[in-house]
């Protein structure tokens, strides 16, 4: 009979050690009662410490499935965000239709069409809701500095939380203005002046849309480092650190006091 | 005091004849009772033709009212046929970002989002049934030979009832296949061999698309030939004459025969 425990195979009497401990805990599964005590032949492999190996494996897998989960998450958000980009864009492909149809005649189905284009606006309000939810509980940091719906939208033009935690904040700060990014840096390239953008995704935010124009840039590049730390607390699921949000409203109020 | 006459305007016992009997008539709308007859005031203008007169402009009045509300039936045809295209389109752009959210996760929200494209697919069935209704009333001739989907299809691509009964058969025939036909005369001009097109609307009727190969550009002919026919009667609001499909039917039982 053969054996899979959670540090290796078990067969005969005899140990093979895993040579991936975190692969062979996911896969030890076994018809219960063992005939024989698994720590006792652990020990002869671990000796004493059997016990803490187990303890940091056990740790470990936990980790790494969370992680997973995580993973998964952030592609749930994005895969959200880009559902809510398609709903806008067919509603309004529909709407057109529902226009040609009103002009020629207003008949019950025209009714009905009409409602059933409403209904797809109105689930884009759940699917906002989802969104919300799921940033609160994946990157709050982030979502406490610029809302969930930014946030959200700053993960979708970076792939994934892995990819935002990596970026260092002057990326960050033009994140969705790369169109203009790239035309600014082609002019830069032949000699000419250009502007460099200020349109990206955290430009939606009041706290930078509500200042004047000259002041937005000095807020975007605060606003841009405060969120690459946090897109790395967030990735390494660290807690929710309220000091750095506090600290982009003070330099708001400081901005647009003076 | 004025008054609107269904001949003309009358206005302190004299009358100005309008030059368009039928837009006086649309337009004569008076507070009753008047205090003098029309029709003495009418034979004053038109003598023994007061009576014939009213008759012919009155059927006249009626005609281009029905006619008016024709030309609407179609172009609520030609909207119903743009709108189940549209729907069938923006159900294949949600369904792609549906594939994309199951494999992230099979949540409560991505269920819904589900319904919501069933939904959305479901309620083409209306717009055919509406189409198909539609299409009974003003081109019943058409509906006989091909049925409303390809009628309402040739309709749409005409651009209106009228334009499809002042077509020849032979550009009736390659309805829907502009592009290859263009491609094909572009090439004869050229002095090129070309190969006129056959997947036009009407090569989707079974008729078409079950004969052997060879068969099919007569049979098409032969529909197209029909059908301008059937487009005339149609349009001028004839009587639905079975003659034309028994006709069609017996072309094609003829050819798969032999």
């Amino acid at each position: 009979m053969r054996y899979n425990l959670w540090f290796g195979v078990y067969e005969n009497g005899r140990v093979e050690k895993s040579g991936d401990l975190r692969r062979s805990f996911l896969n030890a599964h076994n018809p219960s009662p063992l005939p024989f005590s698994v720590s006792e032949v652990g020990a002869e492999v671990f000796g004493e410490e059997y016990y803490p190996t187990l303890r940091k494996v056990a740790i470990s897998v936990a980790q790494m499935l969370v992680e997973k989960e995580l993973r998964r998450e952030d592609r749930y958000v994005i895969a959200l965000v880009r559902t809510l980009d398609e709903i806008n864009n067919t509603a309004n492909l529909l709407d057109e239709k529902l226009r040609e149809l009103k002009e020629v005649k207003e008949s019950e189905l025209v009714r009905e069409f009409e409602e059933k284009i409403l209904e797809l606006k109105r689930f884009r309000g759940e699917i906002e809701r989802e969104i919300e939810v799921v940033m609160r509980k994946i990157a709050p940091n982030v979502s406490e500095i610029v809302g969930e719906k930014i946030g959200a939208r700053l993960l979708e033009k970076a792939g994934s939380l892995e990819k935002l935690a990596e970026m260092p904040a002057s990326t960050i700060q033009v994140i969705g203005a790369e169109k203009s990014l790239f035309k600014a840096l082609a002019r830069m390239r032949k000699g000419r002046k250009a502007k460099v953008p200020k349109h990206g995704v955290i430009f939606q935010h009041p706290f930078i849309k509500t200042l004047p124009k000259k002041k937005r840039g000095k807020m975007a590049r605060f606003m841009a480092g405060k969120l690459a730390i946090a897109a790395r607390i967030d990735y390494f699921k660290g807690e929710l650190n309220e000091k750095l949000a506090e600290e982009v409203r003070g330099k708001y109020e400081q901005l647009s006091r003076k």
